[in-house]
């Protein structure tokens, strides 16, 4: 049965798997200390800059604490989206292993706006309150939409000015960047950024991702605090062997174009059916369609998906959602609507 | 200078005093195996019950996370206001000593509702997302406003449904109380709260707090856990003493009514004074008065009293507030305002 | 350059990269619910028993602190040898997840007895004192040593009649129970351990190990709290591949039964040589060698391992090492040691 | 009945109950704003140097967390003895508040020497270890022994080269300060102490301990984190006033002098007594009593006290120990054992 659940239910793709059979050559040292994560560390300062500090990380929950730990002191508290991953996805993860508070801040649309941070300068210097430090956002957001690049640099100037740390939850910033014809610098260094969860599980990896910070004094303890995260890899070389088939000849770019692409097929096809809604913009590779709910349970006799209650589906595509996937799901939305 | 910054600005009640003085007579084993600590219980028990479990705290933050630990597993979390002081006030000290999630719900009075609790019944059982268990209030909450009764009846009832515990932070639980003519038992465990903290400090202790469960099943491990959360004192009967002198002769009541008719009283003087609003209603011990900037900073020369740039002055009264002090207030507001 | 440092510097088996490739295969439902990790789980209850619960997690550090976590209320506490890995070598990991306390039982040889654990009995009810619930063995020791099947008896008596489990690290358990002439089976749960964590990693596998829980009584709520440490793998089909492979036609055996021969060769040869002292029993796959420091030094030009300053070498062997990477560096002993 | 189980099961003197009594005027300002927070630490930095920074908790285990906590980075651990109070007696709350490592480190008399410590240092750098960074040392000792100024000159200077700070657990200096012929300043800060926590409960306070950190660099973020360590007293004043007892008119001396006199009289009236042994040299407040067990089931009728299952009675005296109390005491086991 195919899956439109979630970019996560997609396979391997086939020059990772490669790369990781290549990777699997003799003996290495553990621990990370081997030549495939030296050149994974190379691809990546390439793309990002000579003072990029990568660190591997086994998955995106993962990433997102790590990245965090690394500079969040225990008096101190993240800012972010009442639907950011961090905050309402990751089982409680955050505050068991911070043990630090993170404040998801209520929005129409699920994005953080500066006057949203606005509210929260006065707990900065107070003995009563967590004092912020770190502002989280996701790209592409959990509901598929794009920050702009304007919105980011009004963010990230925002930190700067308040002495705060823009951390970007880049899940699906392959998708984003994409989307927005930018390279991976471009939609999140250049723009401010000063922490990247750089997804790769969601985008073709087996389950690797990257956690990047932009200038050395931007890295907090992160070099002592790998092993107590749990993302100190022992056999290391074959999570860098899928960062370095992932930052090779554009594949994180080619697949994620292919799933964006394959998210505006199905809304081209369905955007002109009766009694189909597209309630939110789809910018990335995430398309939501509101149906009757017993068209939504019909549906799930022949697909793997997600739906509220209220009968809005969500449907995610990945790079190995192929044009006869999407055409057979949405050929049975029409047939399943015409009744 | 007297003092509207806060109740806890307030002294020590003489009965308060002559009961820690009283208790300073000879050896007692320490940690609350003394017998002006089985007095304090058995004080307690009578007024809210056989199966009421107490345990004494230092602080109002400490007696809500001990509360709170003392039935949480890791896995699960908190619902509570935005403003709730367990989410806002507490300097992180929640997830830093708990590991668990607190979330913060946004409304425009600053109270919950079931409707806003509904959204986070899907957490209960997911392996993403923290699993909710506590649902906590503050009676009079921050802003002074009340719960009615028939509120709370309506928290309690859907926290019974959905397999969730009512705590009540009652840091100024009497004054709330007295309002609603009601006694302690009548306002917290006939309305179906599960945990109450009841607040002494703030109501004419030196500092002492009561974490009450009403029920042996409610308690979770608190016996096991006091010394972990700091709560243990090595010489408790000072703190039962407090708790006896509070239980006794109503004077929980005296105070409270005491500083509610002060409350009353700023009104009534000031509710007429041109340009000066009061901007929310006022149920208990807490007064917000709206005033020109310039005159907030005049004030502040004779009077101590906190205050919100936007010119939202906060006036707590308590159990020492005389009726000199409100008229010199008052009267000072006027002169001010007349200029 | 070929390695001795740990077992963790081998590849992965090509069996199991073979298992891999294959479970790359269509669309799987993440997070565990697809049919390579229901097979993986067939494979581990047909092995050790209908009622045995198996969690996947990336690493050994991981797996036994997801392990401890499952069982482990706020209030108590791990027993381990000051040697343990779950104490000295996952740099704060357990004190940061679990915020409980990890006791380092020191001892001459690294191993526990029940006359040591029998010192903190009186922790158990005490108000002032972390609970013991757990206590956590090494098979094989840190040190290479093996528990004998009476010692883990002995153990898991006392633990029974004492109100504590039995977990045990076994990151080398299948070098264990291949010394032993005993099943996995027969070799952990058979001796009255409660909770297992079989190490893959050290022994074939590219990155995987299982918790096993013996009786549903004994995971606690582990099924709550995979996403919360770390362990939920979005395409948990790829870590499950590796553990069906693990439990098919006795790789685990093969490999482990492969490693320990080259441990033994390693004895054989270097047994007789002047200069050379074996200090330790050799019982699994770790070997130690007191040789002098010039010597060592001059053998880390060829080889990896690591050493401690007082000139005791440490060499672990695996499956991929061969004959020859033993002889070869026997041989350079022998050259070193005769100059 | 009087008691020799602990100095904390004595009251207040009445110096501190007057001085508590005399704070207890007018309003004050919360959280430490407030005149008598000013003069104790006036008084502290008096006795301690300019530039001691002290802040006042309402418990000794708090107050060691409190201290440790400002210190400590989340990757950092605790280096003490095994039988210390921050590693023994605080019921786990170290690990569940700093949720590091607390390393209790055995040895025969309860005392750490630097040799001990010399087996951490390996720690320090290692990704795999957490890093010492605190040796928290407690004056007297739990077993009533006096590290000399040497040892903690020795302790100190070792420190100092391993980048460790030295923290000083002292619930009981005060009789180590007096049993030496030293200052408080000399007992500590000038023997090259870090961090000192001040015992006050047990020496005649109601219930205050001060945490002092001798020079700014060594307060880490203690600013920031009172309240989330539970400890920022809303009626600070309360505690302050105590603290100001304390250090006037020499409190602090007298009362500690006359403990460790009522503690030389029961040795003295103890020793020549045949069947009574005394198994470790009695230098502070504490006197361990062998006794056959049928001898301490009688005794107990008559007072209070400790003793472990082998027969060894723990006597502990206080600022309110009579020449009456120990010569009751002394008659009755002589009487005991002339049967």
């Amino acid at each position: 049965m195919r899956s439109f659940a979630s970019d996560n239910n997609s396979g391997v793709h086939p020059e990772v798997l490669q790369a990781i059979v290549e990777a699997n050559e003799g003996h290495a040292i553990g621990y990370g200390d081997d030549r495939w994560t030296e050149r994974a560390k190379e691809l990546i300062r390439k793309e990002f800059g000579e003072d990029t500090y990568a660190f591997f990380c086994f998955s995106g929950t993962a990433a997102n604490i790590f990245a965090v730990a690394s500079v969040l002191k225990p008096y101190e508290c993240v800012l972010t989206s009442s639907i950011g991953h961090i905050h309402r996805d990751e089982n409680g993860a955050p505050e068991r292993i911070l043990s630090c508070k993170i404040v998801g801040i209520e929005s129409a649309d699920g994005k953080i706006t500066t006057e949203a941070l606005s509210r929260f300068l006065s707990w900065k210097n107070s003995p009563h309150t967590a004092s912020p430090r770190v502002v989280s956002i996701t790209q592409a957001t959990e509901l598929g939409l794009l920050y702009t690049p304007s919105e980011i640099r009004e963010l990230s100037q925002f930190c700067r000015e308040h002495d705060l740390l823009l951390h970007m939850d880049g899940a699906r910033i392959s998708n984003a960047a994409v989307a927005q014809g930018l390279s991976l610098r471009e939609a999140t260094r250049d723009l401010g950024v000063d922490i990247l969860c750089l997804g790769g599980t969601k985008n073709g990896l087996m389950g690797a991702e990257a956690v990047l910070f932009f200038g050395e004094g931007m890295k907090g303890w992160a070099d002592r605090i790998q092993k107590q995260c749990l993302q100190l890899a022992s056999k290391m070389r074959f999570l860098s062997a899928q960062m370095i088939a992932f930052m090779s000849n554009n594949l994180w770019a080619r697949n994620a174009e292919h799933s964006n692409r394959m998210a505006a097929l199905l809304v081209e096809e369905l955007q002109e059916v009766k009694g189909v809604k597209i309630p939110r913009p789809v910018e990335a590779n995430i398309v939501f369609l509101a149906l009757p709910p017993e068209i939504i349970s019909e549906l799930k006799q022949t697909h793997f998906f997600y739906a509220s209650p209220q009968g809005e589906a969500r449907l995610v595509t990945s790079f190995d959602t192929s044009d006869e996937d999407v055409r057979a799901f949405t050929q049975e939305v029409k047939r399943l609507m015409r009744r």
